[in-house]
C-alpha cells in the first residue's frame, strides 16, 4: 500500500474511485462483484426461511452467511475510510442500509442461543433495498421515469377514486351478502371488492346470493372498463414523450447548425436564417 | 358574535365564507377539518362493524360516534342558517344526505333497546358519499374526466356487448357444463362467463368436463383480447386530446400572424421574422 | 284492414314499412316493443333455468313464454307476408333464428310429456341471438368496429402466439409438477397455462412443487409484459383512425370549398387556389 | 426418378424446391402437408397424455404415432439429401429438433418393455417447437415484432422492477401473515407476491390476518396501476410505428420538391403546383 505513492493517486483516492465511481475496470469489477454479493446473500436469506432447506444445509447456510457479512463489513468500512464526508454517509438512507445489512449477524454472535430471534429476520431483509442501487445502472429507465413522473398526478386522481368506489361498493355488499356468506365485517367486504375491481379474484371469500352475484358482476365489469383508465393515462404521456421525434427532421440550419425544425419550416426557428429546401 | 358588527360582513356571512368558499384561510381549514372528521366517521362505521374490535371497544366508539354525530348536526343547522334558500338546500342531493348522516344516531337514542338495527347501519352508511365531495377540491381530475366523456360512447356499446358476449357463453357453458358441475342456473352460468372474461377468476365455480375446459380456455384467450378494447378506446381519447398541446405556443408571428411556433422559436418558420421575445 | 286503400299506400306495404324501416313513428314503436319483447323472452329463459324459481312460479313462466311465442309467430308470419321475397327471408339467418326461436314451444304441445326435453331448450337458447339485432341500432360503434377490422390480422398473430406458448408452457409444467399435483394430463396442463397467462386464475388446479411454483411465476410476469400487446396494437389503430381530424384545420377554400387541409397548407390542395392567410 | 433428367432440373433440385423453398405450387402444398402432420403429432402426444383416452385407443395412437414418426423419418432423410452442406443442416437448431422428434419412438422399439420411459415422452414434446416454423409463414407478425423490438428496452427494465417489488412485498408478506397463514417462507411468499400483482390471484395462499388484508389491498392497487405501463411502452411505439405512415404520400412537388401531401392532394400545398396525377 506504501508503494502506491509514486503514482500520482494515493491508496485512498483509489480506492475511492473503485468504490464511487463505475467507469474504470477496477471499479466496475466491483461493482458486478457487490452486485453477485447482494444477489447471493437475497437467496441465502430466502433459502433460509424455507425450513427443509434450512434442516439440510444449515452449516453451509450459516458459513455462507458469515462470508457474505464480512464482505459486507469490510465494504462498509471501506467506504467510511475513504469517503470526504464519513458522517454525511453513515447517517444517508444507503449508509444506515449498509450498516444494517451487516449488525444482524454479529449479534447473533453476541447473544448466544437466541441467534434466531425474529427482529434480527426482520432486519436482514432490508439487504434487499440495497439492490435498488441498480437501477443507477440502467439508462433506458429514464424516459420511462419522465412520462411516469408527469402521469403521476393523473393516475394518483385515479387510484383514490379506485378506493373510495371500493369502499362505497364493499359496504354495500356487507349489506347484501351478509355475515354468513363470508363478509363478516366492511374492512373484509372492501377488501374482497378491491380483490374484484383488480381483476385478482383469490376466491377466497365469493357471493353466494343470486343478488351479491349480480352486484358482483357489475362491480367485474366496471373493472374491466376502468383498468382502461390508468393504461390510457401512460399511453398518452409516452405518447407525448416520443412525439417530440416524430415531427423533428432531421435538417440542420446552414448558418447556425439548429437540428429539431418543423417539417414544413423554410427559415431557422433559431437564427432566422432560410433554410435548405 | 356580537362585535362582528363592525366590521363589513355580518356574522352570518362570515360564516357563509367559511362554510361554502374555500380561499379564506378559515374557510380553507374548515374544509380540512370537515375532511378528517368525515374520514374518521368512515373508519368508525368500518370498525364497528368488526365484531371482535366492537365487542372490546364498544364505549370508545359509541362516544366518537355521538362527538361525531353532534358535530355533524351543528354543520348541518350552520348550512341551514347561512345559506341564502334554506329549502333549496334541505332539499338538495348533499342536503339530504348530510341529514341522513347525523338522523341515525339519534333515532337509537329514542329507540333504546334496538340501537343495532340493520336499517340504521344502513343511512349511516351514506355518510360515505360525502367523501365524494372531495372531487371538487382536485384540480387534475379536469382533464381525466373529458377524455373519458368523449369515449363513454364507444365504452359503453363495448360493455354491452361484453354483456351479451356473456349471456351467449354462459348459456352455451351451462349446457355443456350441467347441473351436475356447478353450472346449476344460466345465471349462475352468466356469473361464470363474467368472472372468466374479466380475468378476475374466482374459482368457485369452474368447469370439470374437458370440452368444458376447451371452451372456457376459448373464453380466457378472448377475454385477454377484448380487454385491449376499453384501453385502446380511452388511450386515443387521451392522445388526441393532448395532441394539440405538442410543442404548441400561443404566440402568433408579428409578421405573417403564424401561430404553432416551436416552444424554444425565436424566428418565425414561416417568414424568417423575429419572434417577440 | 280494407279501409286502407284510399291512403297511397296498401296495408301490406305499410307494415313492410312499420317492421322493416325504422324512421316512422310507428316503425320506431315497434322496434322497441320487439326489443322488450327480446330481451324479456332471455329472461324468461334465465328464470326458467333457476329450479327454485320454477318451481314456485311454473305457472306464471309457462303463460309468459306462450305469450311471447304466440307475438314472435305473428311477427314471423307478417314478416313474409310483407317482405317481397318470401323465400330469401326464411332461408337467411334471421329468418332461420326467427323460426326457431318459436317452434320448441309448439313442439313441448306435441309431444306432451316430453315438454322439458334438454333439446327443446337448446334451440330456446338460439333466441338470445337476436339481441344481436340491437347493434343496428347503435352509431357509434362503427368508428371501433373499424379501428378492430384494421388491427385483426395483428391480434389474430398475437393470440396464435398465444396459444403455441400456452401449449409449451402446459406441456414443460406437465412434466415438472406431474400427476400428483392436478397436472394430470397435458390438455389440462395447457388448460392451466392459459388460465395462468390471460391472469384469469382459478385456483382449481395450482403449483405445489417449488420448481413449479418458480415456472409460474415466470409465466405470469411473461403474461402481465405480453397483455400489453393487443392494448397496443388497437391503441395504435384507433390513435391513427382519430390522427385525421387532429391535423385537420378547420379551414374550407374559398374556391372549391374543400376543408381538411394541413394545417400549415397556403395553396387547396384540390383545386390550387391559394387559401386565406 | 431417372426420367427426371430430360428436364432442366435434377430430381435432387427439385426436391430441395419442394422441401426448402415456399413459392411453387409443389412447395406450396410440401408445407401444407407438413403443417397439418405437425398439428396432428402434437394432438397425439397431447391425447397420449389423457389416461383414459390413452387406455380406451392405445392401438390407434400406438400406429399414428408409427405413421407420423416414419413421415418425420422420410422429411428428415430427404432435407439431408437434398441440401447443399449437410453437416451443416444436421447441427443447425431444426436440424436437432428434426432428429429428435423422430428418435424416441424407435427407440421405444428397441428397448421393449420399456417404451413409457418418462425421458423418451420429453424428448417427444420437442417437436411441438417445430411449430415455431410457421411464424414464417405470417407477414403481419413483422410490424408486430418491430414495435415488440423497439420497446424490448423498456420492458426488461419495467419487468425488472416488478420482479424486485415483489421480492420485496413477499418478504414484508412473510414477516406480517408468518407460516400459520400458509405464508411458509419467502419464496413462496414472493410467489404468493407474484400471483397477486400480476392479478392472476389463485387464492391457494391469501392473507388472512387484517393487516396482511390491508398490504394485500394497496399491493393489488399498485398492480392495477402497475399493469399500466408496459401496455403504454407497447402502445406508444406502436403509434410512433404507424405515424409515419399517416396521409404521407411519397410523391413530391415537381416545382417546389415539398412532399408528405395528403393522399387527395391533386396541387402542392406549399407553392400551388399541380402534382403529378
Amino acid at each position: 500500500m506504501d508503494n502506491a505513492k509514486p503514482t500520482s493517486l494515493t491508496w485512498k483516492e483509489k480506492l475511492h474511485e473503485i468504490i464511487y465511481e463505475a467507469d474504470t475496470p477496477s471499479g466496475k469489477l466491483f461493482d458486478v462483484v457487490l452486485l453477485v454479493a447482494i444477489l447471493a446473500s437475497i437467496i441465502l436469506v430466502m433459502l433460509e426461511s424455507v425450513e427443509s432447506f434450512d434442516k439440510k444445509y444449515h452449516n453451509f447456510l450459516n458459513i455462507s452467511e458469515w462470508i457474505i457479512t464480512i464482505l459486507f463489513s469490510i465494504e462498509y468500512i471501506a467506504r467510511i475510510i475513504t469517503v470526504k464526508k464519513p458522517w454525511k454517509y453513515i447517517f444517508s438512507f444507503y449508509g444506515i442500509i449498509d450498516l444494517l445489512s451487516t449488525i444482524p449477524k454479529y449479534l447473533s454472535f453476541i447473544f448466544i442461543g437466541s441467534h434466531h430471534l425474529a427482529a434480527l429476520r426482520a432486519l436482514r431483509l432490508l439487504r434487499i433495498f440495497r439492490i435498488l442501487k441498480l437501477a443507477r445502472y440502467i439508462g433506458a429507465s429514464n424516459r420511462l421515469l419522465f412520462a411516469l413522473k408527469a402521469s403521476k398526478a393523473k393516475i394518483s386522481v385515479f387510484l383514490f377514486f379506485v378506493v373510495i368506489l371500493c369502499v362505497i361498493l364493499g359496504t354495500v355488499m356487507y349489506m347484501v351478502e351478509g355475515e354468513e356468506n363470508g363478509f363478516t365485517s366492511i374492512p373484509r367486504s372492501v377488501y374482497w371488492a378491491i380483490v374484484t375491481l383488480t381483476t385478482v379474484g383469490y376466491g377466497d371469500i365469493a357471493p353466494h346470493t343470486p343478488f351479491g352475484q349480480f352486484l358482483a358482476s357489475i362491480i367485474m365489469i366496471l373493472g374491466y372498463g376502468i383498468i382502461a383508465i390508468p393504461t390510457g393515462i401512460v399511453s398518452s404521456e409516452m405518447t407525448k414523450a416520443t412525439a417530440t421525434d416524430i415531427h423533428m427532421n432531421t435538417q440542420s440550419c446552414p448558418n447556425c447548425t439548429k437540428e429539431n425544425h418543423k417539417d414544413q419550416a423554410e427559415f431557422c426557428y433559431n437564427c432566422g436564417h432560410q433554410l435548405n429546401p
